[in-house]
């Protein structure tokens, strides 16, 4: 088998988007995908090779959260996962039908909670932010018939993290259940569970180098949820059909591959930091998004005032750069970032909005090749 | 890239627990699991290809299926296209809170109903059935306030065939929604979705070809449902979360490669019925269990009265015949098939079944060995 990815001369700065599946999770997928094709379910040698691996990836994914393999469960998806924590725990836990959150989160949780609030009679207090982003209320929007609070860790649009670990332990308190939408923390913010003391916690394989349809929901003892998907029991009943074996070694596998955050993290954030002096040097009109400093280290995203962001994405495509309008779920629409409104930005400003996203392989060279065409393509529309 | 299966020694008969993806499917599959990695919501040219691959194969399978492509949407898996096609249109169509199913069908149709019954008081009717698993008292069962049937096409643990068409027609005439859980009935029996008239159809990738973790719902226009996933409102809003392109690539291209079902079925029912013949002959305690006739081709079952079956299957399975000794979902398990129990076989008598599932490719000179090896295997315990 011949693994090797065909190298594309762009620039692709949407990995917040998506990424490239990285070669070794795609080799380790290939037995579960080829000879290895048992049903984990089954009784013989070819489904207990299966078994054996989903265990072993289980335990891979547990390592890394600092968690047990019985509170890993793997999903579809990062969407999926929200929508099992989400869902699953308030339905599983009426002691009240509270929830509070905040309308910077990614659709899939906004959806989930409007499920909730449209079929459950679920209501949902809306936190209080600051223009960066940052929660301003979150103490007072706790009350005692709060179920459950779900935000994320760092935001897929402009950037800006959340202290889940306070926050948490704010919930906590009042005998609410946190849990947080960590798909686009993965690799750059440390995810060890028992230190953010978080009930919950989604990831999606596609943002960090596994493949798209590769999720985990992490479910610490003790968190009851009700499946969304039901049947033969797998998973431990919280989510039930034959499992995904190949995708699970690949989530599993690309975890593996992440460098320790600590350094990493500093090294790209230095990087995103310099491209964003570079970009305010080269186009005065762009304004970063999100808070300068409580910020993801893969993600600069800018409003352009005047330039229609979408346009400004086709531009840098012509030049090789790759770029997201917004989020990838909003694109294609022409309704402004809901993030870019939530945090009180102008309808007709936040359609100017363009998003960088960094991988771990961006180089200096390549943001700073991508700075000086958004420069060149800004320019051509004044 | 080199598809080469590794061609195994063994003679493989449990492909309604699972089956090998074919390697067309995985070829197919792989531009969008490398170069191609753009995600299908994206504005960019990246995006915009992962889109256009995600709408031919979702013409494809509308194809295949004889519906509009539109009325196509893509899922993990036969499980979650049960549980969406079920709950959603239940959810959706709250017309009354009745529903008519059968005992006899798939955890994943049986445990969707148990949660409309648990978290939203629908009142559920088992269908009365014969020592074959057919339906006795349809008509009947049918009630004004009739929401949805969900009856499945080929049974997959004993074969046993419904009517479908028949069956449709006469729960539309109290105005109830049909669904059908066609999992195990994809290569062997017709599933023109307009002349079975069905609402709504679930298949499984994994049961012919295509990846674990790729499945598709078929869901007529005019049939409203509510998701189960919701979010970036991807797949018409049905299933949101960034589609799994690659899988729907990989299962519309399995579903291409199935030689039309009318030679095909008849073709592999015969090597069966002379596999069922050949067993009763050298095996005189073996019963087949379901339909005599009115069965799908692929499936031959047998109680073996005094034998475990589990027992059996370890014994095959030295002789390099795999098998399964229920369904795979209920193996592990010290439960009697639910699906026996449902059509009146005792305890006991259930917990001797053993399942032999054919593929195109399996030869009569397997099936012949197969045979010999269950003789041989059974004399062991006698
Ligand atoms: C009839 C039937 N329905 C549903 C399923 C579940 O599909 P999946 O294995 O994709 O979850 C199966 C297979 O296990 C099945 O045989
Ligand atoms: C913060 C956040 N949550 C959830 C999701 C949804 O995950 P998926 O793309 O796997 O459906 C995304 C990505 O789109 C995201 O950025």
């Amino acid at each position: 088998m011949n693994l090797d990815m065909i190298y594309l001369d762009m620039i692709y700065l949407d990995h917040a988007a998506t990424t490239p599946v990285k070669p070794e999770a795609l080799q380790a997928a290939w037995p579960w995908l080829t000879s290895d094709f048992g049903n984990p379910s089954s009784s013989h040698e070819l489904g207990h090779r299966s078994a054996v691996a989903l265990e072993q990836a289980r335990a891979t994914v547990a390592k890394f959260f600092n968690v047990r393999a019985s509170e890993v469960t793997f999903t579809s998806g990062g969407t999926e996962s929200d929508n099992l924590a989400i869902i699953g725990l308030a339905l599983a836990n009426p002691r009240g039908k509270h929830i509070v959150s905040a309308r910077t989160e990614h659709e899939a949780v906004l959806s989930a909670l409007d499920f909730l609030e449209r079929m459950h009679d679920f209501e949902i207090s809306w936190l209080e932010l600051d223009e960066f982003g940052q929660v301003l209320n979150f103490e007072t929007a706790l009350r005692p018939d709060t179920t459950l609070v779900s935000l994320m860790i760092a935001n897929n649009e402009i950037g800006t993290v959340h202290d889940i670990a306070h926050l948490t332990n704010e919930a906590h308190k009042v005998g609410a259940l946190f849990h947080t939408d960590a798909v686009q923390a993965v690799g750059w913010i440390d995810l060890d569970v028992k230190k953010l003391g978080v009930d919950a916690l989604s990831i999606s394989g596609h943002k960090f180098g596994a493949p798209k349809g590769s999720g985990v929901l992490i479910l610490r003892a003790g968190a009851k949820a009700e499946p969304l998907i039901h049947g033969g029991g797998q998973e431990s009943g919280l989510r039930s059909g034959t499992e995904n074996v190949a995708w699970a070694v690949a989530i599993a596998t690309a975890l593996e591959l992440l460098a320790p955050v600590d350094e990493e993290a500093q090294r790209v954030a230095r990087l995103r930091d310099e491209f964003i002096q570079k970009v305010q040097q080269l186009v005065p009109s762009a304004k970063l998004t999100g808070h300068p400093i409580n910020r993801s280290p893969n993600i600069a995203s800018f409003t352009l005032q005047g330039v229609s962001g979408e346009a400004v994405l086709l531009e840098l495509e012509r030049k090789n750069v790759i770029v997201s309008s917004g989020s990838a779920c909003a694109a294609g629409s022409d309704e402004p970032s809901h993030v870019l409104v939530a945090i009180g930005v102008e309808t007709e400003i936040a359609q100017t909005a363009i998003r960088f996203s960094l991988a771990h392989e961006t180089t200096a060279d390549q943001l700073d090749a991508a700075a000086h065409a958004l420069a060149e393509s800004v320019a051509n529309f004044i």
